[in-house]
């Protein structure tokens, strides 16, 4: 299942609310570990099975910062070092587990699957306006989907599909035959569009007070493997937004930050920034248009997911809006490619 | 999966009162099918896949006669062709779905999985009976039974399991030791027994007048892969039944028309045609009656379906009244091997 | 499977209490067999398939002490011989089911899953205190743990485990550092440990009228493949308990008689045999008392079975208290290796 995944990278292991004194147990890339917060405030992960019977550490009991397994009462602290084992003097070398990085921003706890010595907490996403007091930000859900987390990522690479998934909330027809930019910035692809000149989408008449068309524009912003934010917004017609004037629209940054389960899993993690509406009512209203948005998703690509497995004798057709998706996932198998280093047998391996 | 079953052959893929304007999903031979009704009243059925991202156009929406993706609206009319792909002007010659052939009688949708060229609706199964005045017709239910079809098609060639199976409804003890014919005519596997001058089975009993005993009749065609129409009756003994004179008798054709759902499901399209009791708290309580037998059949199907899946070292035993299934099962396989050809270096291949 | 499992044993199939003249379907050692009483008051098991299409016989009727298959009436005695084909005369040499030795013995039926011929009663698994009339004895439950058997087994060589698992029944804290013995005596692993002048258990405590500390035992007798007799009490410290006078004691023998479903599951059948609290009462809050401690192992123990499911690049530790699970382990894989007899091409097989 490793072999899968990108494991140098940070993926979030939890909303930083749900983590406590209590042991909780997370599957991530395929791996179970046991999560908990340190009597400092810290962060702590560890793979979820006692050395000895491979009893859940989760199902045992903290002793400070130290788990006590519950079957034999085997303690590891927090690096994963054994530090007892009852009736015994002796503690082997090899009676230990694999302690993971956590770092906590926007948020959520974020966890380091890989190579510990690259985990640079640097390399955390994050969004400028969620730090900035002018801006609110809205914490969503812990969305489980059953799907390869790379077909909830085609999605965050796609305005496309708002205008037939999300008909009621997120999109509308007018934007149908509107076509997609794409292009590989940095590390990102980027993918937008602008719908200029048109009736506001549901979501912006309900907490908007446009009277007359607006300029909307869609930026998928995707940083493989996992990461997507959506600047999203509408600004009046005749007001320059497309010229780079966005004084009068409204803004929302979309984040979806994915957790791969497994590869039938995966969990989006999302929340949004947004500057207007701080009012409670209209940001409990906007975390359900939200929600009823992403369950929108949800169905289809777990439909997807199944269909996917029945046998079929056809190669999936491509069509012009996949640029972004097909860059996406060139870049996350570079990505799981370099880091399984040269091949043996290749003449460049030093 | 597609090489475990008779491709060119007529399966009923739905009642046809179940067909309508609303996207229906059915699996027939393991394969995810789209069915829904034309404005001109015809049926229309499409593998239940967009050719893009997989999406079950059954989620989709119907556009006239064609479905629009739920995901990305592309459009696939009723012949399967791509008529449409928002954003984009071409439509390459590869968007295409498969469409197949659907054609109503008796009451069923009955759709052609295999070579389209080779679909005759001279050959759906069809009883003369069931369009004559003096003969009522009853619909019953689609059984769904968790068994390979040709366990089920064991049981439709067999009058032997009715007196231990179905004791309380259409047998009794009278015929435990008849024993049981069985021919091949034509295409058909014709099963049969008379059990005479005996007293009338449960379900006659209650719904025909008999003061004394009966000559009864079982015959069961079954024409491979999946129909079966049994002819069953009771008479007066002394009335001349077993010589041909059915003046006095009560008669049924009770039809099975199975579709295979994949290896491990079927599904039992029951309807019968009958020349007494019109009246309708008599059909509703023979319907019951129906029900009830054909539900112990299905738990002895089901529990068999799981014993076979168990290790064993043992061949099944054949007996005496296996005559019919043993023809049926070998027509089959013989139907399967026609499908697929003369064999490469088979040096009979023209 | 069946190579997974020591044969010529004697393995719980139900508590006597629930085999009657209703048919019984038990999966032991990966089979399923049906149980039923006899006429004669003893108890019959058969495979639980008709040799002809495989329906479960325990699905089928009793005719006297034989069964008549529900499907087409074939009938087989209790020895599986077929005693009847309706419609047919005669009845093929083949026509049998395999007949499994029963014995009962302390409240149990007691199968034989290997060479009949080797069936001998008197190595059932026997308390002599069970049949003394200054004991009482009670059952316990089938308890039903999804876990490789073995697992369990290692549980019940294992008295470290209580003071971490049952601190609230059947251990406390005073016990978690003292070292336990391990020995071989003949077929059966020994484990034990003496808790000397210390507080009695919960237990105890409940049910006795200690005043001050005791001397507590733990004898762990476990015989492969599958019987665990642990012998455990307290006795008031100073009254020589640990030099062999008991006389003040409570003493119990918790008897651990374990049926392997297949390799994921297994039955504990427990009971217990009791010096002391013979009032109703007691007795009764006594069994919800090892139902709570016993259902503290089936969470553990199943929590580790999931877990050993998942991948993993290290063999797991092996600790002190180890000793009895390896060496009963050892035992059963000799006992299955000695089953399956000399490998061909060995130079020692005569």
């Amino acid at each position: 299942m490793e072999k899968d995944f990108v494991l140098n990278a940070w993926y979030p292991a939890a909303w930083s609310r749900d983590v406590s004194r209590s042991l909780a147990q997370r599957r991530i890339l395929g791996k179970l570990v046991v999560l908990y917060r340190l009597e400092n405030g810290g962060v702590a992960a560890l793979d979820d099975a006692c050395p000895h019977r491979l009893a859940p550490l989760s199902m045992g009991r903290l002793r400070g910062d130290a788990i006590e397994c519950g079957y034999h009462g085997m303690t590891f602290d927090c690096s994963g070092a054994c530090t007892r084992i009852p009736g015994q003097p002796l503690i082997p070398n090899n009676a230990r587990v694999r302690a993971y990085p956590v770092v906590e921003n926007m948020g959520l706890a974020w966890i380091w699957m890989g190579d510990p010595a690259l985990a640079d907490p640097v390399k955390i996403p994050d969004v400028p306006q969620y730090h900035d007091a002018a801006w609110s930000s809205v914490e969503g859900d812990a969305l489980a989907i059953d799907c390869h987390y790379l077909n909830l990522a085609d999605n965050l690479c796609d305005p496309a599909h708002v205008s037939f998934v999300h008909l009621s909330t997120l999109g509308n027809a007018s934007s149908e035959d509107i076509p997609v930019h794409s292009e590989k910035q940095g590390d990102k692809i980027v993918t937008w569009r602008w719908i200029v000149d048109s009736p506001a989408i549901p979501l912006f008449k309900k907490f908007g007070n446009f009277t007359g068309n607006v300029d909307r524009w869609h930026y998928y912003h995707y940083t493989p493997p996992s990461t997507a934010i959506i600047d999203f917004g509408s600004a009046p017609t005749g007001t320059g937004a497309p010229d780079g004037n966005r004084d009068n629209s409204l803004q929302i940054f979309a984040c979806h930050f994915i957790t791969p389960v497994d590869t039938e899993r995966c969990i989006d993690h999302w929340l949004f920034v947004k500057n207007f509406a701080t009012d409670e009512a209209t940001t409990q209203a906007m975390i359900d248009q939200f929600r009823l948005a992403f369950d929108e998703d949800k169905v289809i690509l777990e439909a997807i997911h199944k269909n996917e497995k029945e046998p079929r004798q056809t190669r999936p057709l491509r069509i012009a809006i996949d640029a972004s998706p097909i860059r996406m996932r060139k870049a996350v198998e570079q990505m799981i490619e370099a880091e399984r280093g040269p091949h043996p047998g290749d003449a460049s391996a030093a």
